[in-house]
């Protein structure tokens, strides 16, 4: 038996009086560092492969907020940017991770899974390794592993959707850093849509929304002529996402 | 005791059984009929309010299966195009439904919904009143009675995703008849957008995304010039819905 076996046996009892059965949470952690999107994987104990972060909830809290209590305790952050974007409930799903363990335990009964994509900030962010998982990282998406379960799924329908929230959403506030160039904007934009973007044409778009404010500061030490630095207007921002920002790109 | 609660306490032991516990479904059925947009309502037993039509997940089935075979009890319809869009998963969320009922029944358990919309073709479908319900109709959107338990809020974001997928998802093909006027298919997309459109813009739009066939055949019998007709090109047009109807209305 697998310690993870062991870790759900002992556990059993405590899950099956404080939490909601049959139903999960998956999360999809987006981070934005150095041009490279990423997302927060974890290794369960003794399981082969990597997995999304995810949990259970509690009796007493609705869904959403037993999703931000979870990414709480796997990133040591508050008030997280997140969002529910598909239930998974196919049969089997959970197949290659319990496989052999007793149908008896709570763990082990069919789940339907709440998937949440969230948007954190890189830096306010120490991934945490719990009681039942060994490893928790920062994986760059285009660098993925193959993962457990369903997950692979639960992922690629994650980007899709951020993908299309990208004018709903305030996606770019919630992954750069609160100062950032026109190009770093692009740069992630760019990875989000998997296409390259022509400059002129992003610049007259963002710039047309009203949505950024060009400070009087710009960014030092690069190699090119130093560029200009913008923060979002957090006004017209959250005034353009209610209708859609209705460019496409 | 309502008639309600006599018929959930004789059904208890069959869903205890046979279905998941603490997960339902619940359906936005979108129809389109003479220039106005609908979905279906209900009316439980011995409720005073009309809900969704909604149901549960037989053990054995995937979700999305599950959601197929309750819409087409409740329809009569096959193959009805449907999008699962958001759980809904509030504490108490169908306390004015089971007020005062046992909190032992498997019905008054805790439910997390999972909310799907469709869309299907109004003439197909004939209404269908099941064991727990008296009443079973289309209403207009516009003009929709009070809902029960939480389903107003399932309503109006169901509502708020079709507008977002006008141009992602097979909207149109879903809810006009096989063919339909430009004026037609215009109407349907000021309903879902609840604004009016520019005629002239509309049609260049349409024209230059390539989707549409023009018939050679015209709609008789109105009071104006009679109009051409269009089907949509099937091939193109979901060709198109993969990266998405990029214009804004």
């Amino acid at each position: 038996m697998s310690r993870l076996a062991d870790i759900m046996k002992e556990k059993d009892a405590f899950y099956r009086n404080n939490y909601l059965s049959g139903i999960s949470i998956d999360c999809v952690v987006f981070g934005y560092h150095e041009k490279s999107l990423k997302i927060l994987l974890l290794k369960m104990k003794g399981a082969k492969k990597w997995g999304l972060p995810g949990g259970f909830v509690r009796k007493d809290l609705p869904i959403q907020e037993a999703a931000s209590q979870i990414l709480e305790e796997r990133t040591g952050a508050k008030n997280i940017y997140l969002h529910q974007f598909k239930a998974f409930g196919n049969l089997n799903r959970s197949e290659d991770l319990y496989e052999g363990m007793s149908k008896e335990l709570w763990f082990n009964d069919r789940f339907v899974s709440l998937g949440y994509y969230s948007l954190v900030n890189f830096k306010n962010v120490s991934p945490v390794v719990d009681d039942m998982s060994d490893e928790c990282e920062w994986r760059d998406i285009n660098d993925l592993p193959p993962l457990m379960m369903d997950h692979e799924q639960i992922f690629d329908e994650a980007l899709i959707q951020l993908r299309r929230d990208l004018n709903y959403k305030p996606v770019g506030l919630n992954l750069l850093p609160e100062k950032f160039t026109m190009s770093e904007l692009q740069k992630l934009y760019e990875i989000i849509l998997d296409k390259e973007l022509n400059r002129g044409n992003f610049y007259r778009k963002m710039t047309r929304y009203g949505i950024l404010n060009k400070l009087d500061e710009i960014r030092k030490g690069g190699a090119h002529k130093s560029p200009n630095l913008y923060t979002f207007d957090l006004e017209t921002y959250n005034k353009a996402l209610e209708n859609g920002l209705q460019e496409s790109w």
